[in-house]
């Protein structure tokens, strides 16, 4: 019996009602076998500050040690301002340092987003990819997940229940988890 | 007599010995003739949450009141994992926020950095740029400012004494003037 | 009676049947009034050789020529692989060099596209926007045009027919008019 | 004994005396032992056009073959106007075409780049990265190979003497080939 592949997501609005959060949940319904996750919630980090990257509060330790301790990195994020969201951001610059403890090095990534724009979310995505090449990680290709036009794909409690969304959603998982074995070395009998 | 063009500051960076908060302080020193620039710090702000934005906290609307009031926005900040800071972002993301209330509309803007790295903040300043379009903001072109080897710079007390590096950042104020009356359509008799 | 407006177009496709060839043929018909628009084609470019830049061909200085005549510019084009056409991007390139020749130096610009894609040309359009700070161009903020899905947009002849398209494509023609209006301290009475 | 990695290169610059054909020719003396480097040269490729993507000029399909026999991919380019040089676009864009003929489709890719300005041609490198999710590339993330103010490290015969760049260079190939044996699954001794 192989080893889970352990995944560790977080999602980059505090919103209570956010898509982001919903697909994450969805997330957690979708996952291929042998596959966990876990999700650490941002809404208490205080705001990085390089003079203590080398004391950083309880969360933060928290934080990197799941991220250390993960398989795999699933981010699922809205769009501000055409970017990456201050507080995706900032939870992501507090995991990367110091330079000697940047615990994201070498991990495989996906990268989900909703939006009730009409490009989903997709600029966010390429800056976060930007970053992605400084932190050593290793993002899947394909499928991207960007669901514009967000508001029409979920029901009142927040569940998604357009099938063919669900089934993309599906698809991306299944990317991470077989890039995150060949990444590993692990021979795939998928 | 003219009025004074407004400018109004903020740093990405909390570092104590930042910098970017040195180069903000010389930009001080630096002014052009008739402008005044006032700095905002970001170390206090909450983390951004949709949820208030139409009842942000005290500093966030005594942030946004800043920003109505100003001229012109000059940012000065590092770059992180290849992007915007997210403490930077995230007080972006505040003033941004609700759409109907974008403090930011029709600002012109100008961004400095500096780094230890070899590209001095370049990645950064790009994915600014960006934002700027959702913004509405209007960044001038040139010159681009981004010290590169920042630590050769500064003496120990954090004053930026090359006088190159000096004249170009007066270059820079020179020029975020000279497009903030432009964008008013206020002669220039420079 | 004012000059009027001359902008000058040019498209990124070389495809007959280009949808964006029918936008900028729609844009011929949607022009503000007192605002002209002749159309480059970008066909015969040769490929940019640095060592030509300063005897370039023929058809090179014919572009430079009518870019140094214009008002503004407007581009029309597709998204490759995510980024702009090696066909417009190499037409750009000529028309930049040699440096104390950049014929694009302080030009307003607007860009426009279609895409069979779902975001509709939006990441080949940012990257235009970065190539504009080193060129010195100022492009406007809004309205951003970008139509997805562009195949359900026109008739069999190449007409964009939907009217609120139409009406976004006549939103961008009025806004870099005004933009380059207000540029040039032109006062504007509309 | 192991099957050699076959690398195919192809430069930006037309430049008779281009720096970054004397980095290709550069990478040609540094490869890593079983390593095999055929340089591609771009110089006639006509201007893309869609309507001939399944009935392309022969220097493509003779370009798209040599991509197809390649393990992976090695690109040297110059940045022009903060992006990717036209001449390097065009070229992808046909041997991208058409999306069921994607020769790129899967390869490993690194980047190099020398340009005399300060920044080494990063821009261009992270617009090439943006097209490489598209085309499903898969690009090393370090080292990052941007040589700045070019012209101090070539002699006259366009020689790269300069001990450390050589040494950086020699790293980015043995980067390029130990990734391609990864996601190969091929066991690496080294």
């Amino acid at each position: 019996m192989a080893e889970p592949v352990k995944i560790l997501g977080f999602v980059g609005s505090l919103r209570k009602a956010s898509y982001n959060k919903a697909l994450m949940r969805t997330a957690m319904q979708l996952l291929p076998e042998g596959a966990k996750l876990e999700v650490f919630d941002l809404a208490e980090f205080p705001l990085f500050n390089q003079d203590f990257e080398r004391t950083p509060p309880e969360i933060v330790k928290q934080f990197k040690a799941k991220i250390r301790a993960a398989d795999a990195i699933l981010m699922a994020s809205p769009e501000y301002n055409y970017s990456i969201p201050g507080v995706l951001k900032n939870a992501i610059d507090w995991a990367s340092r110091p330079p000697t403890d940047n615990v994201f090095d070498g991990k495989p990534v996906a990268v989900m987003s909703a939006s009730t724009s009409k490009l989903g979310g997709a600029r966010m995505q390429y800056h976060l990819r930007q970053s992605f090449v400084w932190l050593n990680m290793y993002p899947i290709n394909r499928p991207e997940f960007m669901l514009a036009n967000a508001a029409a794909y979920f029901d009142n409690e927040g569940n998604l229940k357009d099938e063919d969304t669900r089934n993309r959603l599906k698809d991306l998982l299944e990317a991470l988890v077989q890039w995150t074995l060949k990444l590993k070395g692990t021979p795939q009998e998928r």
